[in-house]
């Protein structure tokens, strides 16, 4: 027999750096029964789950999975439904360009109780750990974020590059599987090669590395440093604040302290 | 004799709702000996520092006040020379829209330690908790985020509404004192007048209030219904999803278990 259904919880694991999930989100990490998480958690994070909680890799390699998006969904419904507390641990923010609301819709339709909790996008934050002031006040009043995975949005319109070169600042997530077609979009929309542009590979973590470049070299230098995903990339003026060196101590307490 | 300096946080508070600061950022503020804070950070959080913790407020009402800046910049910089450890408190996200890198540039300047930690910008997090789906996959593949307050972006360049009105949504932030028009910019732009439109006021809190419309009415009805700043403004299909009466139980814990 079965009592009410437990909740599930989208939480927002941050954009790598364990330290950067929110305290409500550690909060109920720590509490669930089950953990469902995304192939980028990093350790760090799982261990903070109950030794005995049901952790689960749902891990998508790149592409369009729909048998396993319906896994995830049919997952959550059952171990609420057995009355679990289930955590449904996600990088980034759960709603920034992944399948947060289809989780929750799936929730919904199954009478499940479903929260969000909101995390820090890589968004914004990987280019901060870079050096990139995102929206520097003196050059940017306009930001634009897309994802460069077509196999996630394949309803919405076409990318309408002529509109995001007018803004300040472009963000790209998921952009590194088709940067090339990418940097040539927006120098075909008008964009001047020569417009500052960075990478940030696996951006707050201790794995960060930045490639900066041009918007007319990016693509090449990428290829050259073999930055790997998942990659944040900014185009715009800010970029050129990227530091590939001493980027750490930008953003790193203990480095700073070492540092002092 | 002075020691060596202490170090400058520049820490996102997030949105509003305590439980979204970032578990570092918390850490921080309970061992900071001086917090430099934003007007609209709650006082939950504030009860988080030391009891002989120095507080101070230098909340600017909106508008430019460089002298307050100066003064900022002056405290971050002297307390941290004194040896202290310093936070400061930011909403949102240090570098989304506001003066963080002014202030990093400061620190910088005076050889001070400065670190950035992300956190949650509620140009994100304030339509998630009003039912928004800010990247709806089937609607959504690019988004952009502006600031509605000229004031504090003079040397950008003007916003370009006809580029912004291609992106899929259009959040903005600051945008409460200049509504009527930057709803004339979009429908002068070509948007039409049926296209949804939200306004969120003190996104994430207990406080928060939503006005769903659409662009043409937006204005009036956010006028009709007093809502206060900081608003979060979104313009785009998925504002049709915002709910303004059960928001609390689609995010918050409590409300969720009480309703279970």
């Amino acid at each position: 027999m079965k009592g009410a259904p437990g909740t599930v919880y989208l939480v927002g694991a941050g954009p790598g750096d364990p330290g950067l999930i929110t305290v409500r989100g550690l909060t109920l990490l720590r509490q669930a029964d089950v953990v469902v998480h995304d192939r980028l958690i990093g350790r760090e994070l799982l261990i903070e789950a109950k030794p005995d909680a049901e952790c689960v890799d749902v891990g998508k390699v790149p592409g369009s999975h729909p048998q396993m998006q319906a896994y995830i969904h049919g997952l959550l419904v059952d171990r609420a439904r057995d009355g679990k507390v289930v955590v449904r641990l996600k990088g980034g923010d759960p709603f920034v360009f992944g399948r947060g609301f289809e989780e929750l819709t799936a929730c919904r339709e199954a009478a499940v109780p479903c929260v969000v909790v909101p995390g820090v996008t890589s968004a914004i934050a990987a280019p901060e750990a870079a050096g990139i002031p995102i929206t520097h006040r003196h050059l940017v009043r306009s930001l634009a974020i897309f994802t460069g995975s077509t196999a996630e949005h394949t309803r919405a319109k076409p990318l309408d590059y002529r509109a995001l070169a007018a803004m300040d600042v472009i963000v790209i997530l998921m952009g590194r599987e088709n940067l090339v077609d990418l940097c040539r979009g927006f120098l075909g929309a008008g964009l001047s090669g020569d417009t500052p542009a960075a990478c940030i590979s696996r951006g707050t973590t201790p794995q960060q590395r930045v490639t900066v470049a041009t918007l007319a070299t990016l693509a090449d230098d990428v290829q050259r440093d073999s930055l790997e995903s998942p990659v944040v990339t900014v185009i715009g003026q800010v970029a050129a604040f990227a530091r590939d060196k001493d980027v750490a101590r930008f953003w790193t307490a203990d480095a700073v302290a070492n540092d002092a």
